[in-house]
């Protein structure tokens, strides 16, 4: 066996995007749990002194960070034939552009949703709502007739997307609204469903309640009344 | 010859990435000047219609945006017998961690430094002399008795830093304070001097004087005393 580690965080989308990228590769780890909230051990502090954030993949001992070029890395590492990433050089620029725009902004807009109230609450959700109009456009820019980002095969940025999926339900309770898949992103809610249904997302994506549970927590103890 | 177009705009640390880039690649280009300060042209806006930000690289039609993923863009589409990234994994890995390390530390606590004041300007400039020295302990851990990041060769990482360099004359001015290359970061201070001798360097990056005059009208217009 190859010496494999992640530091992960149960709740973090990018710490889910190495596990789902190692899943898919049939690639076996030891898994840290880092809960970054509480504690952070020396191991992390030390493999990722810069950010100190997780996720941390340690491969043959060398650490590498940020979770977009972990999975580059991965499918590197453990090639297939079907890699991650497309061979096209467009593409490939198209897929790292959008994996881009998901860790820019709908990141952003989630955590404000989170963590906002009133004026700045509602200003979040009209973000994201805007972001998935954006990545509903990209869907059918790259569906190709397939089901995926990219056509046939589950790839570099449907596992870049999917492990903010079971978040959503969180926004909307938060929120107090409903985000418009059914009848605004049709492409997105088919691609959420079958994304869902495969094994190594079904294995390392926790469920929308958790989410909610540990959300309602953060805004409890950081949102004032 | 091909087509191929930038749009670009004269201080942007991320358009001098890319012009540098095609001009490493010896690939002949059109460029189109964009004054986002002042006006976005309707190319623009219709390249990057997320981010509505130079640079655009557009080469046989397609629009490619966000500069490091340009970079690689032209690395892949024009090969070289000296890619600009490192064939081997990890030090590709590497190569990336540090330029999303330049986004994301170097051009924020340069922002800050042009445009705060007291406290603010304080910590920024904290921030510069910190980040700096991050990318000290990263270019001894990766210059392999060469004179650039991974060596012999000018690279992706090269790139991504060189149109920063100017820019430090700004911060020490306006910051009244000086960056200590000289005695704390001597493998950057020889980095930077080394790189500034590249005719690619030399034909793209403005003098430190311009980033002064216009870091300075963009303080008397936006920073309130």
């Amino acid at each position: 066996m190859e010496e494999v580690m992640v530091l992960s965080f149960w709740p973090s989308p990018f710490a889910m995007r190495v596990q789902i990228g190692l899943e898919e590769k049939g690639v076996r780890y030891e898994y840290q749990e880092e809960n970054v909230m509480v504690n952070k051990s020396d191991l992390l502090l030390r493999t990722n002194p810069v950010f100190k954030k997780v996720p941390v993949l340690i491969h043959k001992g060398n650490p590498i960070c940020e979770s977009l070029i972990i999975l580059q890395y991965i499918d590197e590492a453990w090639p297939t034939s079907q890699p991650f990433l497309p061979s096209d050089l467009y593409d490939h620029a198209l897929a790292r552009f959008w994996a881009d725009f998901i860790d820019k902004k709908i990141f952003d807009a989630g955590s404000r949703i989170v963590r906002s109230k009133w004026d700045a609450l509602e200003e979040a959700k009209r973000d994201m709502v805007e972001n998935l109009e954006h990545l509903e456009g990209a869907l059918k820019q790259m569906l190709k007739g397939g089901p995926y980002f990219g056509g046939e095969e589950f790839g570099f940025l449907d596992i870049a997307l999917i492990p903010f999926a079971p978040w959503f339900h969180t926004h909307e309770i938060i929120g107090n609204f409903k985000l418009p898949f059914e009848t605004r992103f049709p492409l997105l809610h088919a691609w959420v469903t079958k994304c869902m249904e495969r094994e190594s997302v079904q294995k390392i994506v926790p469920t929308p309640e958790r989410f909610l549970e540990l959300a309602l927590q953060l805004r409890k103890k950081f949102v004032v009344d």
